[in-house]
C-alpha cells in the first residue's frame, strides 16, 4: 500500500499545522505576501475544502441534516477531499515549479481523528497516506499553543469541558510527536510570540528551501 | 489494518453481484418476497447510495458539475458510502436478527475499480475492507453474464467500444475470481437461465442458512 514518503522534485510545498487560535491563516498569508514580493508564484490553499469535491465533503460533514456520521465515514470523506486536493490543486502547481502553501494537510487528519481514540491511528494514517500518494510537505510549520489559550480567553476556561481540553491536549501532542520524528521537515514555533517574530523565523527557515522553486 | 473477514453472528447477510443486465434487482426482490412470505424480517438495500451520505456521494460522483474525479477520490467516496451503509443500515439490521439483502457491496468496488487498471487492486481492497470493518456477506450470489449480452442487444453490439468490452470482461473475471477463492460464501449462476429457475437455485442455497436468522 505504501511506497514511502514522496517529496515533489519541483516547486516547494509548505504546510501550516496546529490547533485553533495559533495564527495559521495569518502566518500563511504573511509568508505568501513575502514570497510573492520576492518574485515567486505562490498558491495559498487549505483543507478541507478547496476543490468542488472538497466543498461538497465539507458540506456533508458539517450539515446538521447529515446527523452523526460513522467515524470511518468521516475519515474516508476527508481523505477523498485530500486525494482530490493533491491530484488537482497541489501537484499541478508543484509540477509548474510554484510554491504551494496549505493551511492544514494530512497531519490534521492524523492529529484530530487519531486523538478521538475511537479509531486506530495507524489505520487513519494508512488511509490518508494512500489518499495523497504519501506526498509530504518539504516543510511543515507547527504553530504550537496550549489548548486552553487557543480555545478561549482566560475567564472562559472553566466553561470548557475537561474531556474537550484532554482531546485538544492529545491533538497538540500528536502534532509535536510528528515534528519530533522528522525534524528535517518540521519547524515548531511557540504561537504566543509576536506575529512579526514568528513570521521572521518562518522566512529564515523557508529561504534556503527556495532553490528548487522556479522563480 | 485488517483483523480478517468478519461474519455477523446474528441475522443473515446476502449480497447480489455481477455486471449490468444480469437481473440483480429482479432476483433480490424475488428473494425478499419469498423470505417475507416465509415469515422473516427482510431489509432490501443497495450500494452506492442507500443512506443520506450515500445519496450525496452518488450525487457528487455522477454530477456533471464535478467534472473528472481523481481515481483515488472516487474510491474513497464510494468507500465512505460503504462505511456509512454498514454502520448505520446493515449492521443494525443484522444485530436485530434480520435478513439483509444488498444489491452490490464490496465486490463491486473491487471488480470495477480494480478493472480500471489505474489503481493497485490490493490498495482498493484494503481501503474497502477497512471501510466495512471487513464485514462479509454469508452468501454472495454472482449473476454471471458475458459483457456483450449484458450491455445491449445483439444489433447494438458493434457500437460498444472494444476497450469498453475489455473493461467489462475484466470486471466479470474479477467477480468470478472472488467466487472461486471462497466457494463456501459464493453462488455463481448463469444469468441466461429463466428467472424462475435462478430464483429456485438461490432459495435452495439460502434455505439452510436461515437457521441463524431470527424469525
Amino acid at each position: 500500500m505504501e511506497s514511502g514518503p514522496r517529496y515533489a522534485a519541483t516547486g516547494l510545498f509548505v504546510c501550516f499545522e496546529g490547533g485553533e487560535g495559533g495564527g495559521k491563516s495569518t502566518q500563511s498569508r504573511l509568508l505568501r505576501d513575502w514570497l510573492t514580493a520576492e518574485g515567486h508564484t505562490v498558491l495559498l490553499t487549505f483543507e478541507p475544502g478547496d476543490t468542488a469535491v472538497g466543498r461538497e465533503v465539507r458540506r456533508i460533514v458539517l450539515s446538521p441534516e447529515t446527523g452523526e456520521l460513522s467515524h470511518r465515514t468521516e475519515v474516508l470523506l476527508y481523505a477523498a477531499d485530500k486525494a482530490e486536493h493533491v491530484d488537482t490543486v497541489v501537484m499541478p502547481a508543484l509540477d509548474r515549479g510554484e510554491v504551494v502553501i496549505t493551511d492544514r494537510y494530512v497531519d490534521s487528519a492524523l492529529a484530530y481523528q487519531g486523538a478521538g481514540r475511537v479509531l486506530d491511528p495507524a489505520d487513519v494514517a494508512r488511509v490518508n497516506r494512500w489518499a495523497t500518494g504519501d506526498l509530504r510537505p518539504h516543510l511543515t510549520v507547527v504553530l504550537d499553543l496550549a489548548p486552553a489559550a487557543g480555545l478561549g480567553r482566560f475567564e472562559e476556561r472553566d466553561r470548557i469541558e475537561a474531556e474537550s481540553v484532554e482531546f485538544h491536549e492529545r491533538v497538540r501532542a500528536a502534532f509535536l510527536a510528528l515534528a519530533v520524528d522528522d525534524p528535517d521537515h518540521y519547524l515548531v514555533l511557540d504561537a504566543r510570540q509576536p506575529i512579526d517574530e514568528i513570521a521572521a523565523l518562518i522566512r529564515a527557515r523557508v529561504a534556503p528551501l527556495l532553490t528548487q522553486a522556479v522563480r
